[in-house]
C-alpha cells in the first residue's frame, strides 16, 4: 500500500504535538497506587488483522500498546464481546479499573454497569464521542471520561465532503449500473449536479465543521452554520460562512444538510418529522454524527416519499445496526458502518492519545483540558 | 428538487458571461446562406426525460434548442442511434449541415463518414473533448470543430475530488456491506486513509487540472503536476503545487495520480503496461478523462496484482461501456458511467455554449477563440 508510510509519517506528526501540550505536575484526580486492570472493547478484525501493520484500532492490534502496559505490570484485557450479560466485558467490569472504548463497535456504559464497577477510575474513548456512556451516571460516580479530542476530526470532514459529493452528483446509481453491466446516463444525469453554487448548512460548528467548511470553501457555495457560538471573526471571514442563530430558520435555505452536533438530551431525535418537514423538498442529508440524532422512521418516511432527497452517513442507532435496520432499504441512502473516524491515520493518532493518556494517570497527571468529558462530577459544555 | 432553482441562477450567470466575450463582427469561416439541417446525437432519457424540466442534454431534451431553430427555418433532428451503416444517424450523413455531438454518448465521426458528409460545414461538441471526431481528417476536409470550452470543467473537477475521496477513504466496500446486511469495520478500516499528507499528481494542469488543484489546496496534501507548461507562478503559489517536467520522475512520488490530459495521438495507450509499473506500488487512479488513455488490459492486470489499489473514473473505451468491459469486473474499481460532465448545471452550461454558436455561425460571426479545435485546417494546440 503506497499509504502506509504518509500515514506514519503523520502520526508522528500528532504525537510530538501531543507531547508538547504539557501541563503541571499534580495529582491525578482517581490515580490509584499499584497495578491496574484495563480492558479494551475493539472492532475485530479477523483477516484483515495481518494486512496493514498500522492497524492498531482493532482487538488484534490492541492500539499497539500491549507491550508498554504489560512491562510495567498491568493487566490488559482486549475483547469485541460487549453484549449481553454472559458477554466477555461483563466479566470484567468488577474489577476493572481502565475501560477503553470507541465510538465504532460501541461498548455501551449504561449506569447498571458503572455500579457494577467498583474499581472502575477512568473511561477512555478511543476517537470522539462518548455518548455511548451514561456521562450523568459517570459523573455521579465521580469517574473521569476523556476522548482523545481531535485525532480523527479532519478524518470525519473529510468523510463528510466526500458524502456531500456522493449525493449531490448522484454517484451510486451510476456505479451499480456498472456492476450490473448497464449503461443509461440519464438514469444519473437527470438528478446529478454540480456543488458549486448550492447552499450548504451545517448544524453545529465545531472542530469538525469547521473542517468541513474550510474545505467547502474552494467549491464557490453558499455556507451556512448554525451553533452555540459563532465562529471567530477571522475565521469566519476567512471560510466565508453566515452564522444561523436559529436552526429553523436555516433548514429551508439547504440544499444539502450536514450534521456535526454531539448527542446529547438536547440533540436526541432533533431531526424528528416536524423538522425534516421545515427543510427543503430534496433536501440531501449528510450525518457523521451520531444515528440517534434522527429519527429513524421519519428519515425513512422522507427518503421514501422524496421529501429527503438523498441521505448518507456511518453512524447508526444502534451499532452494529442490526441486518433489518430500514436504513439499509430505504432508497437514495449512501451509507456505510461506522467508518470515517477509523482510518489508518486516525487509528495512529488516538492510539497514540491513549497511550499518552494512560502514561498521564499512572504518572498522576492531569490530561490535555480539551480531552475531558466528565471531571470531577461536571460534564464538558457540549455534553450538558 | 431542491437543486434545480440554484442550477437555473448557474447558468444564468455563465450565459451572460459567454455573452460578454464579444469578438469583431467577420464573415464565418464556412457560413453558406440559407436553411440548415442540423442534426444531434445524444442519450435517450427515456422514463427520466420528464423527471427535470432542466434536463437539456438528453434526445428529449435536445439542448432546449428546437423552438428557436425552427422558427428560423431550420431542419433540427436529434438521435441516440449512432452506430453502424443502418442507424439514423448515417441516414442524415450525406445531407447535413451541422452535427451536434457529445462525448457522454459519442457519435465517432470518421473519416468515412466525413467523405460522406458532402455537405457538412461545422461539428458541435456539446461539452468538452472532440477525439471522437477524426480530428485531421476535419482538418483536411475544411470542417470546423469547436466545443464549449469551460461549460464543465468545474463538473469535472469536483468528480474527480469526490473519486479521489472514494478511493483514499474505501468508501465503495462499506457502501457494499450496508446493502448486503453487512457489519465489518476491519474489512474497510485496513485500508482507509485520510487524505491529509498524501502525495497527489495530475497528468494535465489544464482548466480542469487547475481547478481540482485549488479544490485540494484545504486538504494539506503534497501536490504535483506535470503538464507541457508551468502554471503562473501567481496561481502555483496560491495553489501550492510542484512543477513536475518529468512525468516518468513523478509517478513513484504520488499515492494518488489524476489523468487531466485530452486524447491525442500522443497520449493514446499512454499508461500502459511500463508507465503503470513506474507507479508506486498500491497507487490509486483516477480518469475522468479519457478511457483510451490508459491500457485496458494493464489496468487489469494491475488491479489484480494489486499494484493498482483503486481505480476508478467515468471514461471508457468504447463507450457505451459494452457488458463484458473488462473494466467492470476488477478488483477495486469506483467505475460509472460517463457522467461526470453532464450535471444538470452543466447541461445548462452546454446547451447555452452550443446555442452562443449556432447564432453565431447563422450569423457569420467566430465563435470564442478559446472553443475552436479545428479551424482553417488546424487543431487547437492541445490536440497536436
Amino acid at each position: 500500500m503506497a499509504m502506509k508510510q504518509a500515514a506514519t509519517a503523520a502520526i508522528r506528526a500528532f504525537s510530538s504535538s501531543v507531547a508538547s501540550q504539557s501541563s503541571p505536575l499534580v495529582r491525578h484526580l482517581h490515580a490509584s497506587a499499584g497495578s491496574k486492570k484495563i480492558v479494551g472493547v475493539f472492532y475485530k478484525a479477523n483477516e484483515y488483522a495481518a494486512m496493514n501493520p498500522n492497524f492498531v484500532g482493532c482487538v488484534e492490534g490492541s492500539l499497539g500498546i500491549r507491550e508498554w502496559l504489560e512491562s510495567q505490570g498491568h493487566q490488559y484485557i482486549v475483547t469485541d464481546d460487549k453484549e449481553g450479560l454472559n458477554c466477555e466485558l461483563e466479566k470484567h467490569i468488577p474489577d476493572l479499573h481502565v475501560l477503553i472504548t470507541t465510538p465504532f463497535h460501541p461498548a455501551y456504559v449504561t449506569a447498571e454497569r458503572i455500579k457494577k464497577a467498583k474499581n472502575l477510575e477512568l473511561l477512555l474513548t478511543a476517537g470522539i464521542g462518548s455518548d455511548h456512556v451514561d456521562l450523568n451516571a459517570a459523573a455521579a460516580a465521580g469517574l473521569t471520561v476523556a476522548e482523545v479530542t481531535g485525532s480523527n476530526v479532519v478524518s470525519v470532514a473529510e468523510d463528510e465532503l466526500m458524502r456531500i459529493l456522493i449525493l449531490v452528483r448522484n454517484f451510486l446509481p451510476g456505479h451499480h449500473q456498472v456492476i450490473k453491466g448497464e449503461w443509461n446516463v440519464a438514469g444519473i444525469a437527470h438528478r446529478a449536479y454540480d456543488l458549486e453554487g448550492k447552499t450548504i448548512g451545517t448544524v453545529g460548528a465545531g472542530r469538525i465543521g469547521k473542517l468541513l467548511l474550510q474545505r467547502l470553501k474552494p467549491f464557490n457555495c453558499n455556507l451556512l452554520y448554525h451553533d452555540r457560538l459563532k465562529i471567530g471573526p477571522e475565521l469566519e471571514k476567512q471560510i466565508g460562512a453566515k452564522f444561523e442563530e436559529d436552526m429553523d430558520a436555516m433548514l429551508p435555505k439547504c440544499d444539502v444538510l450536514v450534521i456535526n452536533t454531539p448527542l446529547t438530551d438536547k440533540t436526541r431525535g432533533l431531526f424528528n418529522k416536524e423538522r425534516i418537514a421545515k427543510c427543503k423538498k430534496g433536501v440531501l442529508i449528510v450525518n457523521n454524527a451520531r444515528g440517534a440524532i434522527m429519527d429513524t422512521e421519519a428519515v425513512v418516511d422522507a427518503c421514501n416519499s422524496g421529501h429527503i432527497g438523498g441521505y448518507s452517513g456511518d453512524v447508526w442507532n444502534p451499532q452494529p445496526a442490526p441486518k433489518d435496520h430500514p436504513w439499509r432499504y430505504m432508497p437514495n441512502q449512501a451509507m456505510t458502518p461506522h467508518i470515517s473516524g477509523t482510518t489508518i491515520d486516525a487509528q495512529l493518532r488516538y492510539a497514540a492519545g491513549v497511550k499518552d493518556m494512560l502514561d498521564r494517570y499512572f504518572k498522576g497527571q492531569d490530561f490535555p483540558a480539551q480531552n475531558y468529558i466528565v471531571k470531577e462530577g461536571q460534564l464538558a459544555p457540549q455534553y450538558r
